[in-house]
């Protein structure tokens, strides 16, 4: 018997403008006081005093957190929690890309749960209800608004831990995409890569579904023709837009689809070297997918379509190929070079990373079974 | 500025045998005691004795309310109401085409409001929370176990009522494709095209959205290829499960980027008369569309090739025009004539039903602006 798919996202609001709703949304959801997590550069950019405005006009009272770091740690969970369960705020809010968003659903998770964040790693550990979240991307993106998943830095381990969990799905998302007019070029590279990445691991997924395809489908196609432009100007709207739409249909095909071992090995790496993470998905990716060519060929070959790229009487093995051709030149394009140089690792590290990887939750729908040594094998490539 | 967009949909489960998740959905919805409304027919199929059983066996206790018919009527969302609260129910499921859930919906306003569900007509009137709602559709499709919409008939005006409210959205849908093998060919061919007026009233809407294009015109592609197979066999589960899907795609396409005047004047036809949905919008439909048509010529040609048709180096217009044609030909291919033969109108009874169209939620997107006279103009063509 066909298994069962499960399909849930958020309510969301898309649009240039939309941050104004946080207010009305926080009190949809019967916030008194709001817990706002966000980072320093937000505050700087002036979108945290714009929500705060939004909020205060509804009466809504808040806290604002900005102590969180790119790939935030277990210790910043620790931190926050605390100052939440001070604060007595009963929603929480943030404004950010995937790291304040992540380090907020930590807390919510943190807000309801004994333990550390640590005994939540993995699929369904999550067992109690979570405050109400509202979520506002400043990049497009991670998606982290949208999806059942939360990355968190073991800096124990040096590894990240991946939680998955349909109750990790924030209640409302709010895509604003004037927000991403404030971004530096290579923030908007990495994270437009980290898009795509999603888009691609969730249509060649074992668990695509005809709920996610047309939208990863969609993304793939909008990234491919705007990420390079948005890359180029700070100030052009459209692509601007684009990407915020392909960040949004990315991340609901991957939270739906969920993805696979570029992720699962992206978390290795970012974990050692504390890297961007869609930088280290951008350098994966064509390998992973060469990789995984035999098992997806025709899903390859269908990509191949969508960027309109010249593969008319070509055979199924060389429209995938242009596919994966066409990935590696725009990550070049948009200024992410194919190795890490400068780091370096012991045969003992890559090993250990690749059992991580092999451990991490994203390994799963990979279309095509990966063992240690093909993930070492991938490594070697990149670093 | 552009407007903002708003997606919202309930979680989804979807897959043949999924009706056994029925107990452990109630569950997680808090339930005690389920209100299952449902009618004699699926009782007949056994649907209802077997989604007891997954209720029974995670200790859920349940009263079933049979009393409901074809567009269903305000007293009965008055019975109805009246049995839910004396049974003491705490969260409402409905195993059924679109009446039984759409007299589910209502009877989850009326029983956290005063008034009649008269009171509740239109748009965002709703205005205290529902019961959790699960809904398992047994046709494809209504797709009222997705919308934001429930449909009442006005018994002392004769016309239907429209409901539109965020809190009209179930909290789980669970389409279960196996349920459709036991609906006779005129149900399915009805049902099969109100899906398609569905995905393509969403498609020109003046509220589609990226959200809302690419899951319309999947919808589009499958009932074109399927539905004339759905209804030739009982047992075809490819063609059901296409189907099944088309449904889903188009119910959560219309509920977002909202319907046309296709629903708004066949509102008027179907409560004047008492038939069909799906049929009346079969006859109504290319119609409608013909008269759209100087506002959507692009979106028409679109469909055109979606749909396959041999439609190189043709002109816009003609693509267009190709696709109406082919809409036509589905819906005689599947046995709906074009023209209700044995009604008649009074010039006074078709004014007054161009009247109630446009006072209709469904018009507000249509993508052309339509009067009375236009109105009166198409109803001529179908009665
Ligand atoms: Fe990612
Ligand atoms: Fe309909």
């Amino acid at each position: 018997m066909q298994l069962a798919y499960q399909f849930k996202i958020p309510e969301i609001i898309f649009g240039r403008g939309s941050i104004r709703q946080v207010g009305i949304c926080a009190r949809r959801m019967g916030a008194e006081k709001v817990f706002l997590v966000t980072d320093p550069g937000i505050i700087k950019a002036g979108w945290v005093d714009a929500a705060l405005l939004f909020l205060k006009s509804e009466g809504i009272k808040y806290e604002v957190w900005q102590g969180v770091t790119p790939n935030p740690r277990d210790y910043e969970v620790e931190g926050a929690t605390c100052a939440y369960k001070e604060s007595k705020c009963d929603v929480i809010m943030a404004i950010g890309g995937g790291s304040p968003i992540d380090l907020a659903k930590a807390v919510a998770v943190m807000a309801t749960h004994p333990g550390t964040i640590h005994d939540y790693e993995g699929v369904d550990k999550i067992t109690n209800p979570l405050p109400p979240m509202i979520m506002v991307p400043t990049t497009a993106g991670s998606g982290a608004d949208i999806t059942r998943f939360a990355v968190i830095l073991d800096t124990r381990k040096r590894k990240k831990m991946i939680l998955v969990s349909n109750t990790l799905i924030p209640d409302i998302s709010i895509t604003d995409p004037l927000l991403l007019t404030t971004k530096d070029p290579e923030l908007t590279a990495n994270t437009g890569m980290d898009a795509l990445a999603h888009a691609i691991e969730a249509y060649v997924s074992t668990a695509a579904s005809f709920l996610t395809d047309s939208y990863a489908l969609t993304a793939i196609r909008l990234i491919a023709t705007h990420l390079r432009k948005s890359v180029s100007s700070k100030t052009n709207l459209q692509a601007k837009d684009a990407m915020a739409k392909a960040s949004l249909l990315a991340a609901v095909a991957c939270s739906n689809a969920l993805i696979g071992a570029v992720h699962a090995i992206a978390h290795q790496v970012g974990g050692m070297f504390d890297l961007p993470h869609g930088r280290v998905n951008a350098m994966l990716l064509p390998h992973v997918m060469e990789y995984n060519l035999p098992a997806c060929m025709e899903r390859l070959g269908v990509i191949s379509h969508i960027l309109g790229l010249p593969v008319q009487n070509r055979s199924l093995r060389e429209k995938a190929r242009y596919t994966i051709e066409e990935i590696r030149n725009l990550a070049r394009e948009v200024g992410i070079d194919d190795k890490l140089s400068n780091y370096h690792l012991s045969l003992q590290d890559l090993e250990s990373m690749a059992q991580n990887a092999l451990q991490d939750a994203c390994i799963i729908t990979n279309p095509r079974d990966i063992g240690g040594e093909e993930i070492c094998e991938i490594l070697r490539h990149v670093i």
